[in-house]
């Protein structure tokens, strides 16, 4: 007995016929296949059986679901919307299924777990697999947790984000000085990136600017920016804004710049970890991938932000560095204050808010976004030639506020796609201040987990307004902070979470 | 707006009605909900989601896949079958949803990540919320990455260990000696639990032996006693077993002594790794769990079995006393070798045909795993008191050869539920000597994926008969292996590997 061929057309060639059950799985590519199918019953394939799956002549590797139910015939396959996505198919159309070829690159994954340096092939290995998706999730989880804790040495970082610049596209631009920024996360409302881009750009300076989604934090300046314009750009689009604008926004997902990070992302999301030599591998693919020539890189430090130490600054300022140079990147690290939020909101609308009101010149607009800002700006300024040593600062804060930055900013909106206000969240609540005093220290982890549960990065007016920046006095019942969301069950969600979690706002009894 | 609430009925409570899809994960737990469903719309959830579910008074976390399609209507939801099984759910239910609590061990699996040492409240933390299911399996890869590597102190293993026997149940027996025995994986054959326990009650000891399925070879003990008899039994029916026989051949999967363990395994054996600590607290808490005073531990050394060198073996011989002693355990390691597989069946029904073959003297019974089977005998035999020292292999060996424990293992199958003969595989392909000369070195890993490949564990009767020991003069054309398959594909799949992977049999032309 092989097979029941009750249904014979193909089975020579271990083909199915496919069935959209819209399944939309988010990350693994899944395929699902029937209990009686003949191709299971030949090839030996059960449940949870990495599969290869081709069509179009593209492949995949996808985990098997054995449906016991009519929703297919033993005929047919489904697959989860994303390796629909990848495969470019459409119902009806066959799919040839066989065994994997065993991950080679997974032996070198085992060897990083046992404690061995990989070398640059191994990382390439490893590197092109995943973004040939055939990694699964425990696959993916293993290899970042097996390179966490400084277990990558500097030419593993080196190695790994050569890679990770490989894997991807890579631009170039005809300019000496291509600037761009990065600020590592960790500080909720940290989003001066649109501020200096329009500033940098409004100077005349060449910055193509690709950002990220959220990693672990309620809103990455992706998400802030879409809550403005378009993000994802064509590598066509974001050339012809550039060359119009000098500058543009774009979510770096979109272009498929170092492909294997957003991959690698998404576990360390669900892991909730962001360790170091994948943080430099990240942030410098992404930054050398773009073209860029010269890099200013923001640290904030703090006891709740993602780098606490002034011996962590330095580790990653050192990595920063090493790496960079090697793969040809002019990197400049500035620290700064990583104790409290800046600005006022947090989540993608309302910090989007901030930026509009830092850009306007408003008179409520946080003032901390704004200088910081153009700190970063002047040392772009100043790594770009446009400024003197020591000058940069003062002609980013003319350009500022002579609104020539506001106006570059709509216009790199307009360029990509039109401007439009971020929008209002129905639902809000405000969390009060239980006795008088002054605060003393705030917790951002919680507090960014506040904005998270209230829905942020995911709907996009979600998060919070704060109102209790250190050194505030405060009196009982003074407003601390603003929870917004868009659902009710979020809004309640954040709100046990913030009622439950002491000391997200110390304030001390004077 | 905060959702269409098209079908009123139970939105108040986030409640859904349950269709069963029948669809077969294997691995996480998934719920299935549509994209136009009103609970994911007030809740906020979106696909890959971690979902906390309830129903009939049980709760489990699952993961969220959304459904676009009209398999499922706004107002049903699914689960995969483990969680339908899990919470004991029939068609026409309902399940309330609800966002998951944050699971606060995972605080501690990222301090492990980060290199710190955890103590034995925080393993009891991980440990409980792996075995109630709130580890996602990018979690679980996580957790036994970070404790790979030698990253667990002894005391580590020993609060590891603990919280593992704490979180099953625990068995208590009215004799002074409990034996058991166990040998660590690596080398294909290694079948000697069946032998061993027959030989062991037959001279009037308490052995309560349960086994696991396969992680990463053709086939655990479990696997192969199951092509003999029933395994799955229940703790009732096991102490009926031992009462009656003094022995039992039990899948301690099924009796749910070590829950953690069945779970941790799976994602061991996804990534193909057993790391250490693991493997001392997954033996050490089985022992414990099933009420063992004495155990014998049989460990392989050799280039290509799991522990690689002596090295190696001295700390895990370390780690498995100093564990064993901290949670009572009188733990007693023998060295064997590890360098080329033990009798001639590799797989499930072809390493019991070998069991059969020894306990049945027959002549062509394998000598080195009848030899094996009676040191390790031996040794309990003494431990137990029921020889004098040096004397237990001599009492064994007349156990097997005067059919007194050939009698008691077919009595322990036929008390289990019967005794059956394995099964034999439809496919099979012989490998040949490509030249002449001598075996001088078996690549144990190499030929146990051919085994995998073949089919083996899940179809019982697939693996490999080996033929072709270390020291074997070969002729050209002399069979060196072979193949059995129950499917064409699997067998091809495994003929695939076996030409294209070089020295799996290593030949000095002489």
């Amino acid at each position: 007995m092989i097979c029941e061929r009750t249904f014979p057309l193909n089975t020579e060639n271990n083909k199915l016929q496919l069935v959209r059950l819209g399944i939309d799985t988010k990350n693994e590519f899944i395929i699902f296949m029937h209990a009686a199918c003949f191709v299971c019953k030949s090839e030996g394939f059960e449940a949870s059986t990495r599969i290869l799956v081709t069509a179009n002549n593209e492949s995949i590797i996808a985990t098997l679901d054995i449906v016991h139910s009519d929703i297919l015939k033993p005929f047919q396959a489904s697959l989860s919307e994303n390796a629909w996505e990848r495969l470019g198919v459409k119902e009806g159309d066959f799919v040839t299924l066989s065994h994997e070829n065993p991950v080679t690159s997974l032996k070198f994954v085992r060897s990083k777990i046992h404690g061995n340096e990989l070398n640059s092939g191994e990382f390439d290995a490893i590197i092109s697999d995943i973004v040939a998706g055939k990694y699964s999730n425990i696959h993916l989880a293993s290899f970042i947790t097996a390179c966490a804790n400084n277990n990558l040495t500097m030419n593993e970082m080196i190695h790994l984000t050569k890679s990770m610049i490989k894997v991807g596209e890579q631009l170039h631009w005809d300019h000496p000085f291509v600037m761009d920024k990065h600020s590592v996360g960790g500080i909720p409302g940290n989003r001066t990136s649109p501020i200096v881009v329009a500033i940098v750009a409004a100077a005349g300076l060449t910055i193509p600017k690709t950002s990220s989604r959220a990693i672990t934090s309620p809103a990455g300046t992706a998400d802030t920016v879409e809550t403005l314009t378009t993000i994802d750009l064509s590598i066509k689009k974001m050339r012809e804004v550039v060359s119009k604008e000098g500058g543009c926004l774009a979510w770096g997902g979109a272009i498929g710049l170092s492909p294997a990070d957003d991959i690698i992302i998404r576990v360390e999301r669900s892991l909730d970890i962001d360790p170091t030599g994948q943080l430099v591998a990240s942030v410098l693919s992404k930054k050398a991938a773009v073209g860029a020539t010269h890099v200013v890189i923001d640290i904030p430090v703090g006891t709740t932000a993602k780098i606490r130490s002034d011996q962590d600054f330095i580790k990653l300022n050192e990595c920063l560095n090493r790496v960079g140079k090697a793969v040809g990147l002019n990197v400049y690290v500035l620290k700064s204050d990583g104790s409290q939020p800046l600005g006022i909101g947090i989540g993608p609308a309302l910090e989007a808010k901030d930026i509009l009101a830092v850009l306007n010149n408003e008179t409520h607009a946080p003032l901390d976004l704004k200088q910081k800002s153009i700190i970063l700006a002047g040392a772009i300024l100043e790594l770009g030639n446009k400024a003197l040593p020591h000058q940069g600062a003062l002609l980013a804060s003319q350009l500022l506020e002579n609104g020539t930055a506001r106006k570059k900013l709509i216009a790199i909106c307009e360029a990509q796609g039109g401007f439009k206000e971020p929008p209002t969240a129905n639902y809000t609540h405000a969390i009060v201040a239980p006795h008088k005093g002054s605060v003393t220290e705030i917790d951002n982890r919680s507090l960014a987990t506040v904005a998270k549960l209230a829905g942020a990065p995911h709907d996009p007016a979600a998060g919070i307004e704060f109102f209790a920046r250190i050194g505030t006095q405060i009196e009982k019942g003074q407003l601390l902070y603003r929870i917004h969301a868009e659902s009710k069950g979020a809004l309640q969600y954040a709100l046990d979470y913030a009622r439950s979690t002491p000391n997200i706002i110390k304030i001390h009894r004077e």
